[in-house]
């Protein structure tokens, strides 16, 4: 992990780290998150694409709430499950990784051509997220499409997203996530049900991170993650509340 | 319907003339149609987008056989009905169709920007191109579509399809049908399985029209039928031997 | 419309007269309804069965939670339209009806086998239910299945529902809607996103209906609802309030 | 492996090994595989149940068209996963691997209620199939629904099919592949599209199992094999001739 130091984060870096949340999430007449509130916060959207959730409905809407809050849209493709909502690993190819990636990137700039509005970036959803982080041949199929849409992908320093991407030549934004466990080795532990997070706690994360590049692990040890921005989960009933506690250890806006 | 005199059909009018099948209508492991014998023989692709068939893999592979061949490529767009492969109708609203085919569009423009083409038209598939035809309030949102990507809509002349494009500024192209028999007010009659066509009546139809017009309906009365272009559908064993025959009463390639 | 006279309701009829509720329509991570409240409430559960909403986990848990409450349990087929949740109507064959419905029914008494439970009766959901209501033709598809399984049919007297199920010998069991209203023909008006519903105008009308038969409809007038169940939607969020506000006015128990 | 003594197979051993094919893999409009010539030679079917392939309708008629032929019916459910045809592995939990193939074998029951059949046994498709072979957990949830309906499971003598079955006292079939490869360790070398098969191969590989109870692997080495039931897949064009092979390699019928 090629670690900047942030020892001695300035105000202005700080205000150079972004809120990023996953967006659009509901499916029909199911609601899923707390998506009204959080656009008032947050920077970036990752816009879910029909796979894991996300009809072409709800697509519309939320390019439209996002356009509204001047909230930028990167696309959130996730693997063809609507039951296990993208959380369930899947063996696919890396053709099949890199077209189920294109098709859903390709609908929501369909969206976004009719608001006006540019593609931000890709960020992959759920279990296609965490593949792509331990698999590179999976990852580069993923990075062609980043590549052919001239947009950064979002990921995990210190992973395949990351090395991927720097042997490919594609922009890469690290995250933060503050409402998931890390495991010793700096790993993401995703739940298919995430507990709720206190927002005291993210917001600690934060402050932490900001001043010694660390973050506490599942065992009590810490890892140093790399990030310029930061990832709030819409699933919780407080994600609001996490969010804006983020955005308040950042130095609000 | 404004019938343009083809009483006289000159070789370059002949010419002008093109032939449009439903390609990449596979699903996964399940196969359909002809694609690979009529890609030698049409110059339109309709190239289905992941509703009522052709998964993201299909649509690459589709994408890239119509380029090789040299094969114009356009949006095929249909129900989100799997099962009924979009030949059941759906009561839909006008933003709901607006957005199917608008996700399914930009879906399709993903492969064409991998492939480096452009979009050349939107056709609706099945049951929502005869729900287009007889409902203006719905072609609208279609012909939305097509606006923004400044492409034309084919479609049946003299129903909404022609009417609303005109309306709207959005170029239209009338198409002929080959393969399925059109009732004494000059619709279609859409059949959920089709039976083969004899190759040689569907090149007798071209050769009529061409000469005065008018095609024989269900009933045996005539319709004048406007159109620059000639589907023949993928589905029947046959449909190579048809679209070669409609090839040759068009004179040839 | 064959009405029994209801003038003169005693305290027993009251209590044969049961309240039904759409349960398990939840989908993966995407919660729906009042499940949990109205189990506490309600007689008889219509168990959603994975076409409109209702994964298989889903439908297991929904099956244990009734039995845990002592509530009957019916099938609640729906048209194969996750985004629509079985709310568009689509244009089905006599023998796609049967088929839908079969599969559906099947799936969940092999749930209910493992419950050890047997088969209450069956509900087709929203616009398949309205469909039933008006075509003969289809109806008999669905009471054919509710004939194999031994079991009544829920619908809406007065309808194709009710003269179906007589003339085929298919015991049936009509429906009161207190959160859905009547247009001046007794026919309900189905909504793609139900209002919420004051508790109290709900109970008002039970106590109406139970009084002199009649229930007021969309224009001010009154028609005569012949039903042995009272059917609460589970969508709004004052749901379980308005269920035991029908409780009450049917003398609590 | 508890591996019977082959070596001096009677002919009366002979007639009692069964051949059996999955059938019933069409979705909608689109066909799959040769069930139609198949059920002329096969003894017991394994009908697709929804969820790998097997739309309502064609489990109907599939169901129909075996007990013409008088093949016996059993359960062939999938992963839900349309586009893979259940042969891309998922990360299910034992709940949900339970909860699938109830409802997949619900769903099938209520077809066989109709055509007064009972269910013959279960046998799971493609990648499920592969998972419950090597993982028992897995396959205990599966082994529970074989005994909630008191039927066998078909699978791979040696592997956790067996071993679980024995354990939990479920009967157990085990299958002969013909037109598979066995890796050395006895596994199969499951293929997203298998190749066709030499039906003169595939009897030379049913006699010598017959005979010493041994077949081929892929790296030339034997593994011994305990089967009562031969799958032929309907896949290949050549499927029915396969079928034919093995029907005279075990002295016809």
């Amino acid at each position: 992990m090629n670690n900047v130091n942030v020892g001695n984060v300035t105000a202005s870096a700080k205000k150079n780290i972004e809120i990023n949340s996953d967006m659009g999430e509901a499916f029909g007449l199911h609601s899923f998150g707390n998506d009204q509130a959080l656009m008032e916060i947050i920077d970036v959207a990752n816009v879910a694409c029909g796979f894991h959730a996300g009809d072409p409905d709800t697509m519309e809407e939320t390019v439209a709430a996002a356009k509204a809050h001047g909230v930028r849209i990167g696309a959130h493709p996730g693997l063809p499950d609507l039951t296990g909502f993208g959380r369930r690993e899947m063996k696919l190819t890396p053709a099949e990784v890199e077209s189920i990636i294109l098709y859903q990137t390709g609908a929501l700039v369909g969206f976004l051509k009719k608001a006006g509005l540019e593609l931000n970036h890709i960020k992959p959803h759920g279990s296609l997220y965490g593949m792509l982080s331990r698999d590179p041949e999976l990852m580069r199929s993923a990075a062609k499409v980043a590549a052919l849409y001239g947009v950064p992908m979002f990921g995990l320093a210190g992973t395949a997203h990351e090395s991927v991407c720097a042997e490919m030549g594609v922009p890469f934004v690290g995250e933060l996530y503050v409402d998931l466990n890390y495991n010793p080795a700096g790993q993401l532990i995703i739940q298919r049900r995430p507990e709720a997070t206190d927002p005291a706690k993210a917001a600690e994360r934060v402050r932490r991170v900001l001043d010694d590049g660390l973050v506490e692990t599942s065992d009590g040890s810490t890892v140093s993650i790399d990030f310029t921005s930061i990832c709030v989960h819409s699933d919780a009933a407080n994600s609001p509340a996490v969010a804006q506690a983020v955005r308040s250890a950042l130095g609000g806006r």
